[in-house]
């Protein structure tokens, strides 16, 4: 017997995976948390029957959620990831070096767990000493944390469900409050073939509170399209003025310092969906 | 009922996509031909069950297979396409006021007369005098036309079945010697994710070729892994040293000049497949 898992990306269109076995399986107080075993992708972490990762692309979503941030800011010590309960951005954000504290706000603590079991390849810094793991609401935690952190990411899953005040103007200025005077945040802000409306209305939202917004896009495969979005807000550094030169080429797979300001530089019609 | 389309990219992997009706289905000589009108990417133009091209995001492949060429090259009056029978290359390619003839040399001329029927968006600029449709195998052609052309595009189908010569070092060297001699040549090579391979073989016999040889990238949802790679061979002009600020920018949705030298800026692992 094959057995298959299909994700519906979308009402009429979606991918579809053979799966060799289902490792996990429960739902939770937020959410239905899966976990499988693809044949082309690896493990598959599936939270409400939506792709969040897989083994074999995880490296492009978390290196690409984290790194323009990291190396836009100069010096960037303190960071927060609200959601991101598998922990791969957090094992990002520990390759810097002048990082002294990386603080997890998930509100789901069984994808943590379930994480820390099944991708130990994505979870592996979450023991780290640098690392402090809370269980909670990002959005408490913010408003709890004024002018605190240095950069900020926003791992969320897509804007249904648990997740739907993570793309809210709200939160958006809540973190501007969380961040230091010279702070910056960056959030997922899906598909710009999927997305549009989305994308173009947290641009402008993000705009209008941060003095630089900024969007780049990376290639994840799983995810609906295959192009995918982030959205960055910034207080005081440009990411487009960064002396590439002078970035610290450590080991990645997808980002380089040779792509760091390449990635905002957007196909037409996603320029276009900026210009509102 | 509903009915789903689903292609297996991979033997493990795929995308699905709900239907609303089949629109064409016939096998001429070379391959299946099959119309379908899909929800999600309206018609999709399906040949031995692999997506070629689909009405709502064909515009990524034909913009990004031709303009990067006709871009670098300063004049390009004579232009080939092996392959491409949907049409969609050669619309792009007469967008340049330089070009004075476009020949098509597509072996299969049902794809051009279903292309015609089905897909008129796509097909639109087959009629215009400067066009040449010759349907004919591409190898030959170029066989027989040496010294001839400006730039000749390869716009093939998967490297299985008629296409698999489209890839083969010795066609590389045919093109070579029916450009021009500051001429131009890019070919679509696959994706990075699932073709890695293919990509640095082709990669490493265009630069024993070519004095330059690059390769690019561009998003397309409904291609295998939603990343997909062209690769250019050129004798003189590198697309890395033009100067975008002279560039027209015509109607596209993709291209821009803007993006004309990011696209080059290439993902660290498809760096490293270059390196072989």
């Amino acid at each position: 017997m094959e057995l298959w898992y299909t994700e519906k990306q979308t009402e009429n269109y979606g991918i579809t995976a053979k799966i060799a076995k289902t490792l996990h399986k429960e739902t939770s107080e937020f959410q239905e948390i899966d976990m499988i075993e693809t044949l082309q992708w690896g493990r598959m972490l599936v939270l409400d029957g939506m792709v969040m990762t897989t083994i074999k692309d995880e490296f492009v979503y978390h290196e690409m959620i984290s790194h323009i941030a990291l190396h836009t800011h100069p010096n960037p010590k303190k960071v927060l990831v609200v959601g991101g309960g598998d922990g791969g951005a957090i094992r990002e954000i520990i390759k810097h070096p002048s990082v002294e504290k990386a603080v997890l706000a998930e509100i789901d603590g069984r994808v943590i767990e379930v994480s820390k079991q099944y991708l130990p390849e994505i979870a592996c810094a979450l023991g780290d000493p640098r690392v402090d793991v809370q269980v909670i609401d990002g959005i408490k935690h913010i408003h709890e944390n004024k002018n605190t952190y240095d950069v900020i990411l926003v791992d969320s899953t897509e804007p249904v469900g648990p997740a739907v005040g993570l793309f809210a103007r709200d939160f958006y200025q809540g973190i501007y409050e969380a961040l230091k005077e010279d702070g910056i945040f960056v959030a997922q802000t899906e598909s710009p073939f999927l997305n549009g409306d989305l994308i173009r209305r947290v641009y402008q939202d993000i705009s209008t509170i941060y003095p630089i917004a900024r969007l780049y896009t990376a290639s994840i495969p799983t995810y609906p399209s295959g192009l995918w979005t982030f959205t960055l807000g910034s207080k005081k550094y440009d990411p487009l003025e960064v002396d590439e030169a002078q970035l610290k080429d450590f080991e990645t797979k997808y980002y380089s310092p040779r792509i760091h300001k390449s990635v905002f530089q957007l196909p037409k019609f996603v320029e276009n969906l900026l210009k509102g």
